[in-house]
């Protein structure tokens, strides 16, 4: 898995394409429904490092073969049976942090059916959420007599409040996108799968285009990682900004302003995130020995 | 009052009957619009702590009799005169906490009006709520002259956002449950007061034959105690999910998942919830010197 | 600037005049649309300031000529270039912080449109927001290379969910007031940018007429600062109603339950807020030594 080419990246579980700085990450398992697995797991969390660490990618998009029977019809995977009650690591919230973390935009197009891990893993940690309108979700953790999985129960209660995080995960029941259980999940819901995946592509332009670099980074950072505090967001914000203040792109932005014209931003990563960031310290959660 | 059998068991305030896994609990004082008092929160106290223990209630539905005046009329209680300041305990609160706390999933069945306590302690800490749509519902701690009660400031930013509830507690309007203001805070709005119910018990019947106790316990601590981030979260679902991994719950979900049959869940909270749970270690508030 | 008279109260960037009860502030820029810069952000805190420190100020409004071409254009602030990392304070934070922290009702009553910190700063973190229909609203941070301001970070998840601020933010599409992404952002949209501080005045009368000074300061701190539990926040609502519990403005409110009439509060925070307020340590975030 090299990170210099990415047009002929063919994994088991996945391909992924880099063009126009938008890595296009496809499931690759219709004929199980794009059902999730160890083996895919693996290759997203790899995938997605690569689109984090390559200056060249500013978008990742996830998505599956509109003609696919689903985009991901789910399962959960319950830890190999050696493993101790604490070493125990669910590989979808394996996936969901390497999504959550990205220092690049990420999007779920997600063009098909969804449940499960699906509906988690796959949707929940990305910064937009594109879906075709006839999309069947479920959540169906409870159901099947286990949790929820996939970080889903943090990332929930954040993305559409309490009231609607308990109703989705304790009832079980089959949702549309427009539920209003769902509302604001869902940046766009289009009409045809097949619209999904080039609105998606659209939205990703926008961004690499438009928007420099460590200034979507240190954005979508800041709503993550947004400080215990109205105060220390103050700080926090205060300190991004006069770090970022001294950059090309900002000089570039203020021009751009003037001049009323497409900008050139040519800050990258690499070289100028400061080493300040990350500013929050995340818990290792790799070690087997990191316990709560 | 006896956990042994709820078909008999008449309080002051309350009546509690169980059927079919479900205690349903009725607000008994129509002669004085169900208004809140000590007593009413003693005895609503004591029987959400029964259902809490009796492995044979899996879930409890609070409503009132929909010829009553109203779901319940309020009144907040300002507590003993003799409390030291730190000593006092809202009533409301401390429903609150019995309910939010409670492992069973809980269900709040408004079919009538509700203002005050009725509107919080009696409705914000349940999983679900299902209501009238011509309740008339009434925040008026500000206007009296008094502070929200009933742990309202902390569920209501959690449950609509922190907009809607600085709107809801400082406005004093009277809503119905369509408002804008109250977007996503009931799963259902029925047409009838006297639809509410029954409504109610189909959901409740939903929960208390499809799902496993140990996995909605398991579930809805998960989103009331997420994790400070998303790593913390990580470990917790992992853990969880590892505890019920090895359940019988998890064996018998994984055939009715191959099968495609309704489920026979058996395990309880005092056979099968792990030591490990709770993970959290909630703030004794009981004791006069608890102080913050 | 002096805290006796208002109504001749005229700052270079905008003008201040008190009546019944309500302090209303307007944008005196129309000519530069209203632009932030550095000296309207420390007459901004001033006022805020002067109006939380008065008895007679229950209600601040901050509005615009609905004349002028915009409520507020923008425009990000990056701070002295001799500042060291650590030390930049963002200004429009510092406003924010004032409006966010006031001990009275703050309104921001949106006549125009706005864009940056005219967004941020000048409408996150007021208890309600009215705006006219017609208003183009814009987040243009990233686009520009540079990160979001004001603490609309900290805020904008609270307020309307991090789904709709990462969207809002990374996106930097032009909104409207009713667009999805804002949904229970604003507590009233009016059709004509004239009607919307009348609608405000309204608003602002109900709250210093009907509300006592105290309760809503401590309910609007109640909300604003809930505990990090549900335990906890049992805990501060319990001795905040303990506290009011024996103020002259609860036995007004308890007598005008019972006569039904309008209520005469008259306590004040000056008298009447209690040594516990506030319960809350504020990070010092005027020094430039305070750091993370």
């Amino acid at each position: 898995m090299s990170a210099t080419d990415y047009s002929t990246l063919k994994l088991t579980t996945i391909t992924a394409k880099l063009e126009d700085r938008i890595l296009v990450v496809t499931l690759n398992r219709p004929q199980k429904q794009n059902m999730f697995s160890v083996k895919m797991s693996e290759e997203l969390v790899r995938v997605f490092q690569l689109g984090d660490e390559d200056d060249r990618v500013h978008v990742i998009i996830l998505t599956a073969d509109p003609a696919a029977p689903a985009f991901c019809a789910g399962v959960t995977l319950l830890g190999r049976k050696e493993d101790k009650e604490h070493e125990h690591r669910d590989p979808g919230g394996q996936v969901a942090l390497a999504i959550y973390n990205n220092r690049k935009i990420t999007i779920a197009a997600v063009n098909g059916h969804a449940s499960g891990t699906g509906v988690t893993a796959l949707q929940l940690p990305f910064d937009f959420r594109f879906i075709w309108a006839g999309a069947k979700l479920k959540f169906p953790f409870a159901r099947l007599g286990i949790v929820p999985d996939s970080t889903s129960t943090y990332l929930l209660t954040r993305l559409i409040g309490e009231s609607s995080a308990a109703y989705v995960l304790l009832s079980g029941d089959s949702l549309k996108p427009n539920s209003p259980h769902l509302s604001s999940l869902y940046a766009n819901i289009l009409p045809n799968r097949t619209d999904v995946l080039p609105f998606a592509l659209q939205a990703a332009k926008n961004v690499a285009y438009n928007i420099g670099q460590v200034a979507y980074t240190y954005t979508k950072s800041l709503i993550h990682r947004s400080g215990s505090s109205i105060e220390e967001n103050h700080l926090l914000e205060s300190r991004a900004m006069k770090i970022i203040g001294t950059s090309k792109d900002t000089a570039e932005g203020a021009q751009l302003f003037m001049q009323r014209r497409p900008p050139k931003y040519t800050d990258t990563l690499s070289e100028n995130a400061s080493s300040w960031y990350p500013w929050w310290k995340p818990l290792d959660v790799k070690s087997p020995k990191s316990k709560l």
